[in-house]
């Protein structure tokens, strides 16, 4: 059994991976903690765990964390830096779910982020958490950083077309729409359920956090690999749709089948049959990312069409994918459960 | 023209009025305050106000008002109280659409608002703005205490049977189904998207401030009168509609005729045929009632189903209603417009 | 390994039952029919079973059970009735989650169903699969009439104040509000998305088909229990929200203790806390019910409110619960995934 | 007053026009005409319309338009050209909402409608009903093709780039996304409530009907331009969001002042100040569509954001304009309603 944390157990990251650790059949959680909820009945704050999750949340800091072999950051940004060193040095693995060891340039983190980085060296040690592309060097992490959600369903859109050399690695296009739980749980009038249902806009078309990280990964596959992104506000719980469009160099070169060997071997992403259009609810709850690839002749573009659930694929269930990976138990256990439909 | 002013122009019931008296013919409106926002313009908080409503938000206060005839209060409750002698020896009219002068019982009043009330003479002096109750006292009305969402869709589905003694008064239970704007427009996590859609509960079962202000009612046509009273949130953004359910004394009574005949003369509540079931959407943006009488004879039980947009009948619209009232305008004027549907 | 086959597999509750068996460890799905689909892969209408469902949808008939220890019908009213005999005399068991075996007086189901019964005397065999009230013949039984959504709420809301003889057993007014999915799979511009987001309605108050299988219920437990029931439309997809009101018999008769010792050893039925109020998200998903018990002094009334997900506790989850306690498995496997939330 | 008659009138683009010609002052609603619902009343269907509209759906024909001035066909494609010859020669001036007069080459229309046209001279004849391009010759039109949805949406937010040579006519990607009233009011399982709540897709990436006339009509101002269409499906009523993005030609030429300048005497078109991003719903039930432009100088990319309601601005509003030009009404006539927030 793996003794594991969660810090930050009140956020929408952290009660989903409360959720799936409770039918994973390696894991024994020991400690939440959350310093606003210290004291409480985690059920209470989340009545869908009552009878499954006993804890209460605890104060943060080492007293929790002693016995775990891991621990979970589900915070806000700029938090885990400033506890990494200390767990690290005892001996207990980290998966941040958060941006703090994503992007490796630390001046770029700084100015995006807004804050001095507090751990550098780290940064270089961290994995970035994306199994399709750093399995192994995952295997033999003790700090993952986790990707964002966004990027995780661009990037696994592009990797094929970027690796095969089959676009124009400038023309990248990422129209990413996203349900609301990916703004996180907070008292905020913006995240109101009468201002976001039965709507939809563009946010941060200027610029958003996930800019530099998808840069940054696809870079490390094509070195001139560039991209527009617009994030969307759905009005939905749970899911990212990705349409990303790409110049192609004049003919599809097989796409489809490009596709399907590419992800031949991994056991949650899944490429449609040709002509597809996946919907996020096909992957709700689940830790599934589907994708479909389109190649509109006339104009020598691709389009291709990628969903996951930002809270599972997109938050903790790669995070328990990449536990996984870290303590040698098989990639997919605890992580078999189907999307939820209707 | 009538110069009106509102005070708390940037809540749900705020905005609402805006939108109704844009386009009233007979309305100008003066001036919009809000504490918070004061100097910067309505249209950049509601963008649907773009190019209709051209005011700033000023500060709150008799500068504010001073040019006015009417000023409406869409602001917390407890707040009104506080300058309504100013505004009425000033020679303002006021509408207050929060609770200060709804309530006759002041001790009633303080123990479920929590507050001293600063004005009791006025609150003797305040009319009940339910039109179809107190047409003739609102025309002559200073002071109008606009009734709560609630109380309206259930005060207007019991009065025929209260009034034509077709029930047993203290059998009444309302169980009463809201849209998510009845909780205005705040920073609270309880009314996060995440939180509220795709979901349903009750709140209040031991207690709610409409309680009393339906009994108070209910009691002027039926001393007896008492009811059980159920809230619950639904996962829409307006709509009420109350289940009211109250015991027979034997027979229908011919009940769809009473409810026909009773309220023939009344612009805003439409008495559906027998047998139907209202939707809350066809009331959407509109300042209609639907009501459907259903006696279930091997019970012996009367059903009632009542619908209104708790943002229009059950606030800005009827206090737009008892406006006209009170300048003597025909009382439909400005509020023509059908629910919107779909 | 149990061999089970759905008949009826394009519903929600057949995808539903797909949902929940591909994750249980002692179950293998051999066959799923569908007369209008048979031939195509059941991954092409639910892609969420991509990957994890490889069969196609095969023609109903012995052909495709033969093999099977158990049958699940997930089919229309009036259809399990006509294989019945054929598959237990085969030696089958048969779960069937419509209708055709919950009413035992046979004239009262045809009139409510509208067809002749063609199979009496399985109906005087078949057990009503309810665990929580009748665990010991379920473990024998050859057929299980699976409950009705709605019933599964509202009885195991009222099942312990009957018990106790706490209220006045004519008195019960169950207010029931359902998700979308309820109404099942079809085309029909009544449950088109623009037709039921956004509002909510009443219908069937004149009479709907759970009424008389939640008499029969509870006039086993009380015999002169009776109730009027209020079906309401909620735009979610999945959870009933059952309000139950019932008069007392002058004291609360510590209610609270009395819900929480009469379900202590129920794996499946959570009495919440004193005062709470549970929401349906905190079941989405999940095999749980959840209620809350409030006793209203000044009108000794008591209210109860029941949440199940009407998919799972009021039709898959249950039924997979029941297929447990026929073949002697832990009841709790393969359904102890807790609630989606968010 | 104009008498005026509608075609078609129960689908959610004849049941809007229906909700803005009954406010309209200078209208007079003659007859509805539906072949499905002849005879009963309109109200029955369209509960929002009790007590606004009298009127019974009656038989199509001559009979029923003979006293009309303009008559609405909101109908299926391939509808209105069979009667517009009988009505043009009887002096009725016409509008039809659906695609029959909008494309000029005849056999591409047949590609994409898949039927023979029967009237081709009469489309050579009809004027795009699109006020902000063709309003001259509007005024003069006894046929007007009433725009797409996606199309107004698409064009309007072009229209000023292409105008002024800012971008590269080939390069145009318009990325757009349309509430469920767009697919109309069927029975359909793929637009059941169940199906597209919570959940988010894209479809006809390969091709979209609304391709062809965006074409057209953005050839006939910059003879190469070409685009990329992508529509998707939003869960929420109305609503469309195009984010349309095109390769600048190396500055942003002071692309603000262009917009505000291009759509400074225009009543319906709302330039949001820079850096805005519009959200759908504060164009929910009005006639505006707000465009928001962004320069993003480091890939050297327009990326326009433009919204409107899909049945108003995209359908019945947008008729409602045209009639008022048509018949030299004031063009904002009836169309002055701010959109609804919340």
């Amino acid at each position: 059994m793996i003794k594991v944390g969660i810090v930050g157990g009140t956020g929408y990251t952290g009660v989903e991976l409360m959720r799936l650790l409770a039918v994973h059949p390696q894991v024994r959680l020991q400690a939440i903690t959350s310093r606003s909820n210290a004291g409480t009945a985690v059920a209470d704050e989340y009545p869908n765990l009552r009878g499954i999750v006993d804890l209460n949340f605890s104060e943060p800091g080492m007293n929790a964390y002693r016995d775990c072999d891991l621990v979970f950051f589900a915070t806000p940004n700029a938090t885990a830096m400033n506890e990494a060193e200390t767990l690290l040095s005892a001996g207990i693995k980290m998966i941040d779910l958060a941006a703090d060891f994503r992007i490796k340039d630390i001046p770029l983190w700084e100015k995006w982020y807004g804050e001095k980085h507090t751990c550098p060296d780290l940064v270089e040690e961290a994995v970035y958490g994306l199994p399709e592309m750093n399995r192994d060097t995952i295997r033999s992490a003790r700090l993952v950083a986790n990707p964002g959600c966004y990027p995780t369903a661009v990037i696994l859109a592009m990797l094929p077309l970027l690796e095969h050399g089959l676009i124009e690695p400038t023309s990248i296009i990422a129209d990413c729409k996203s349900g609301a739980s990916g703004a996180g749980r907070k008292a905020n009038v913006g995240t109101a359920f009468c201002e976001i249902t039965d709507s939809f806009k563009a946010y941060g078309v200027a610029g958003h956090r996930h800019l530099p990280e998808i840069q940054q990964v696809l870079k490390s596959v094509s070195p001139s690999a560039d991209l527009v992104f617009t994030p969307h506000l759905l009005p939905i719980i749970r899911g990212i749709h990705a349409t990303v469009y790409a110049d192609g160099k004049g003919s599809d070169g097989n796409v489809q089948q490009i596709f399907e060997d590419f992800y031949r071997d991994e056991a949650f992403v899944d490429v449609m049959p040709a002509g597809s259009h996946p919907e996020t609810r096909s992957v709700k709850g689940a830790n599934f990312c589907r994708i479909a690839v389109h190649y509109l002749e006339q104009s020598n573009k691709y389009v291709v069409l990628s969903v996951i659930d930002n809270l599972v694929k997109g938050a903790a269930g790669q995070a328990v994918q990449n536990m996984n990976l870290m303590f040698d138990i098989d990639e997919t256990t605890g992580l078999d459960s189907p999307g939820m439909m209707p």
